[in-house]
């Protein structure tokens, strides 16, 4: 199988801007300095996958660890590396993101990739710590052919840029989003706090929720697509009086989303679990409510300063009180909820295993612009 | 002092209902069979605070006590009794609401009023576990007088009843909310899951955020005040433009959110935790980022079953398998957002300590039925 | 009732020193420069209870807030504060001990002393998050009396000293600990890490465990008491042969362990918690398995800098790396085993209501020297 | 590279019996009924490494889950699964040991197996969630030949057997305990709790500790190894005054610990957790003070019941109340040191990768039975 890289620009000029706060120039993840983002995807017939990449910083995150600490929104995942981020509050490795299936094929990839690095890992060091991250694509990929193989992750790492594409590439290639096409979507906002500017950027892997719930920018879009489909007049009523029926033969969501926060605002890892909490606001506004069957997880890291594998102690930057966190925590919010109307906007429309296909939101719904103007 | 009765009426009759799932017909928490709840209000001069209760079944919670859990998501905050809900997963007083000062007096009467109902209370038997939450109502309120006593929570108790009164009373008297008039608020929703209807309750007691972020069904009626007041026409270009600015000078957020959720599905406490945190979601639909200085806490507890005291087994009805919670999660969130709402439109505008005053939302809003029609 | 202070001398002279390690000169908590202790001894009849307070440093906690996190081990336990101490990771004001039903006394005068330091608090500042430990002294005190007053935190607080007494006294008075006489009990040891010479101290107030886990250094004096009693020779065999019977009839544990750790060791709050857990490894090394109706709470904190209320940023000094924090953790551990065998070699007999008594360890055993020296 | 089965036989009849409850009629994790373990053995030269499987039941663990819980005691390592874990209170597969970097390995293996037996598996149904344990045994094992392959899951699979071997053999082949051979160890408890009798089992990876910590059912061999190496007389006090240098020359610690708790009691997942952190305590009596480098991580799970995959609603047996569970709070406590003997007294010494080589206990210490019975 060939691996391909469909680089979908960023089709989300369009989309509605979340919130007072300003992006970055980029409007993305990459917009907190020495980020960058490669994605590796994989579209043939039945495959409809990836794995996306996001370093933290340019050099090598084991030598130069980077403080982080994750948010297990609901908990039905199977994301590897929190275990050890939690108790040291650090990561070590490229963040990578894929498949639910394809999570060893990466967490092995990432050991191989460190042990080249440096060939004292698991030898006179300890070992190294992968970090992968995964949603469930087997709407349109089939997971069963286990299509991610270690290489997957070297070709997203090579391919590493601080322009951010986004859409149905890499991991998000066979993502689905409110039973639209998801995948990868992505912002920024700049917020001054304590006399000084910093940005907040979010990247996320968005496979979750379903189509009625979808809500922009506070316009309930799904809700009026569903009435739109049921061709009801009153339909807000006739809704809540069957909301009973439709709860009942509602199919379950099995989706997940992955939100990676990245800021170059001075935290330690108790205050990027706090940051990173931020993005289930973001989240619960596009009409999540962490459904049960979905892995929402959020990590934030920060780029301010790096924990040296080898130092005896620890030189830190002044960190940001408190106190003053809370345009961090807007932020976080605003730049979430951007990046998934990102994913959702940048998206193409994708045909994969059995037939099955996403159309992409503005496939989906031509009259989008209208819709928001009209919507209350 | 003496302590008053203000017994608002609910007054958010004409509040938007928020989504499409039905309420219960008192649209209260205690739409779920055996919840009743009390305020004792204290509203004179300085002092504008007071005492709620929820008693989670008519029996004695030591007793027979009740399955719970709760989710901090932000945890400035003084509660105490959730070491041991967290350790055993039951409660086993009523749910007490106060003042951040009056939490003391509140447990040390939750001991006493335990002791009265069973004498072998830290003599044969274990202590008991006082269950006690807070919000900062120290803008209208002088938190410093202390004012809240015993007696006050004995007389919430006393005054317990399944018609609950929300506003301006009880322990939400002097609370404020996005600028405004907060207070107590309460709803419900009723789901079907799994083949049997179930109803999901809501009582809050809403003291957080900043007006520009209030957001109402959507509708980002904070910023529209905002923009209204600063007299702007192309409001959300310039309030972007500004917003370097706005979130330098605003005063940071020192409010709280206490989100009690009632059900009677039949689950753990495990299951209880899981959705105890959509109340995050909810809360996040009005606007809130979980600022740094806000307590934010959801506890839920299930009414379908007790744990006795002393069984050496404990018998449970069959547990609502996790895969079909997803409606209680919707309930759960829509509950916590209506019920902020209510808080809303029920309360009476107040005056307090050194002249403060916070005006209702109606009585700071009188257009607002018509600005909910016209703004998106 | 009148307060009286019992200082107990240190009896712990004659103890067994455990592990390797050295102790600090006065092998107490208070080797770790700035901290000091103080108790309120409450000891007439029926009331055998106090208060015990550890001050983090000289000045003003709220302040100059102190890095701290803990573990709860076991949470049947009533302590307040920790909410906050976990989502912030700080304390700000001293640490409080006392029995189970004078946490809302102390509580209240903990907020009271912060408001009369600085009378903005509550006002033009957040509130202040009071931190106070209990265990369950019924055995010997009645606690259904509520005879802890809000004035026995301030004595306790006015009699603080370097000098730190340990045994029957402060919050200590009237705990019970391996059916004998509990208590407060305190210890050190000093570690080298990463080049530079640390302090790790601890302060216990230990009521927990059934005379039969009692371990002392490594050997089994409870089982051997208890063998001795029964007066059977070939003990351990009869011991296992019986063993159904004893855990039949075994009553169960009431008590609780609340573990204090201080070190001058530069460290963030997430590695606070990390050692905190460690004073798990010292409590298990003397027989307890963390009961069922045990509070075990461990807190630590650091006296290397303060985390300024008013401040922007937070300067702080360079931190230990976490690979080199074994040294630390083995001090924890030695210092909490140590600390607990203080508490009971430092204990003077006790009687309190309904004539119930508790001899303490020496009194009991007097042939403790002998016996430690033979059993295996 | 082939696969070889080096079933050692249980050598640790002679261990000390730890504490005065019975075990059980195996004295391992399979006394609990329908657990079986099985093992895969890579010894050739510098490849000493395998996997290890215990099956909670006999059934399908994906349609019939298994309550299930876990505590992380210090979690520097790098096991999968434990996310969904904590979420959902189940495990879904079978229970995987292996080095650090066989896990994404075996994960992918147990992923396979899971679709072998069930191909709706990511399709019309959820993925499902591997749980696979890791500790690091590079010293004897060259870690980065990544030998581990996902036949030798299948293998460990196939073997499986109620009679349960320990010592150097699957996951436990490289594994080093106190600087001697660790390994593979088990060991069983049985208690009555509320009238009935219950078996605690459990299974351990042994992987951590250096010399001097080691302590044998309370006698501290290793201090007393390490005095006799250093041909001291009056050792504790020489080695109190060298504890400096001593604790500056130490290697610090990268190993780990894996402790699985089998049991037979009806208990949901919050008892399971409190259960799990039981086997701290366990651990800690063996000399760890869970040392920064070390995974110290306990599952425990109950076979009283199972969670039907595809259930409306879970039926349970009465649960144990919590305040019953005391004596498997020692169970779990006993089992676990007794396992760790066991993984010592069970090992054969093995040579590795460039020729390290470590030394079982009984060949390292010919006169253990004599150190045992005059040590103090």
């Amino acid at each position: 199988m060939s691996s391909i890289e469909a680089h979908d620009s960023r089709g989300s000029a369009s989309a509605p801007h979340i919130g007072v706060l300003p992006s970055g120039p980029l409007n993305s993840i990459a917009d907190v300095e020495g980020v960058s983002v490669g994605h590796c995807t994989l579209a043939e017939g039945a495959i409809q996958t990836g794995v996306s990449v996001i370093h933290p910083h340019p050099g090598d995150p084991f030598i130069d660890k980077v403080p982080a600490a994750a948010s297990v929104i609901n908990g039905f995942g199977k994301s590897v590396g929190l275990v050890q981020v939690e108790e040291l509050g650090t990561l070590e490795t490229p963040i990578a993101l894929t498949n639910t299936f394809g999570v060893a094929a990466v967490a092995q990839a990432q050991i191989r990739a460190a042990i080249r690095a440096d060939s004292r890992i698991g030898r006179a060091w300890p070992t190294v710590n992968p970090l992968v991250f995964e949603c469930n694509d087997g709407y349109l990929n089939d997971l069963q052919a286990l299509a991610i193989g270690e290489q997957h992750f070297n070709d997203a790492c090579a391919a590493a840029s601080t322009m951010v594409a986004s859409g149905s590439l890499g991991a998000g290639r066979g993502m689905s989003c409110f039973d639209l096409k998801g995948g990868i979507g992505t912002a920024s906002r700049v917020v001054e706090a304590a006399g000084r500017d910093y940005t907040v950027g979010a990247l996320v892997l968005a496979n979750f929720g379903r189509l009625p719930m979808l809500v922009i920018d506070g316009h309930p879009v799904g809700r009026m697509l569903a009435e739109r489909a049921a061709n009801v007049k009153d339909a807000k009523d006739a809704a809540a009086a069957n909301s009973h029926s439709a709860a009942q033969t509602a199919k379950p969501e099995q989706g997940s989303i992955i939100m990676i926060v990245s800021t170059d605002a001075p935290l330690d890892a108790r205050q990027l679990k706090r940051l990173s909490l931020r993005a289930a606001a973001g989240l619960a506004r596009t009409g999540s409510v962490y459904g049960h069957g979905s892995g929402d997880i959020a990590l934030a890291f920060s780029t301010a300063y790096t924990v040296p594998h080898l130092a005896e102690y620890i030189e830190l930057p002044p960190l940001l009180a408190d106190q003053h966190m809370d345009p961090l925590f807007r932020a976080c919010a605003d730049s979430v909820e951007q990046a998934i109307l990102d994913a959702l906007w940048s998206a193409q429309s994708v045909t994969g295993r059995d037939g099955h296909r996403r159309l992409s939101l503005r496939e989906s719904v031509p009259d989008l612009a209208q819709l928001l103007k009209h919507t209350s």
